[in-house]
């Protein structure tokens, strides 16, 4: 949190979505779906992004019907996609692999 | 979850608007929103809703951004509005008041 | 839940620690302890163990410490370990394996 | 975070224990029991616990069966009761007065 964000340039959008294939870039923000086996795990994997971000103190748009979990990450107060973004899309991909 | 899940006939609509009054009944389903102090809070209430649901094996429609919450409940079963929804809603009314 | 829960005699309690060989049966109850990477995954897995115990109806006694999590299964009501805490136990190890 | 942890010295134990008449200093930490209507209540209580203490990067020993939650707080690293389980104390004391 003590880095200042930054709103990402065209190189830093490529290079974003070289470092995260599985994320889309969509109206100056970042998507993905998460289909998991039930319920359970889907919510037990919504907790550790919570986790990170409130440690973050960065929030992501999301929502959840049964197995499925969409997050949209983007920065208000910047009007767009920043580092803020990248970093905690980047921590999301680092959860364990089997989500 | 042992009681048969019927959809709502019209008097147990008006049933419902009366002993739920904070939720809307909007294309064949329930919809409320929550504002909360910060995300902590959002977030200890969604996990709440969680356990109450995964209890019932009856699963909300929802969204978060930041403070707020959205949860729509249908019973895509049965393709309506069922005494399911009127009882994960009227549990979740039941957490603590605060929320 | 509607399986009548039942004390799990010596043959039964030889099946279950062939079942699940990472749990240890101790003073009338099952005992296990995780590692996880950080607190993150830690706090993941709890949420999942509790929705699991709460579908069951039958919960934990468990602490946590930064990254452990030691959680023992016993059934109060009929003073031992039964079906219930097997039962239990079984789903716990059925969570994906990153866990 | 970035305020330096320090050692609680006699006078600022006394002033701790002021603040949060709840909590006990036993053994070099903090200690306080929670009981609630359900195991519902309990964990979400415990998750947004869990948020407080990962944004802190300071971490609870706890315990929890069924309703009752049991938390003990103190800094390793410093070898006693420091500034950041006092912080972490309050944190936990201003969530909704229902817990």
């Amino acid at each position: 949190m003590s880095k200042q964000a930054v709103l990402l340039d065209d190189a830093a959008q490529e290079s974003l979505c070289s470092a995260c294939p599985a994320w889309t870039i969509a109206d100056d923000g970042l998507e993905r779906e998460w289909r998991f086996p039930s319920f359970v795990e889907a919510f037990g994997f919504m907790t550790q992004v919570a986790l990170l971000a409130e440690r973050a103190n960065h929030h992501p748009e999301w929502s959840n019907v049964y197995n499925r979990v969409t997050i949209r990450l983007t920065t208000h107060d910047l009007g767009g996609l920043s580092s803020r973004d990248a970093d905690l899309a980047q921590a999301i991909d680092s959860l364990p692999a089997t989500f």
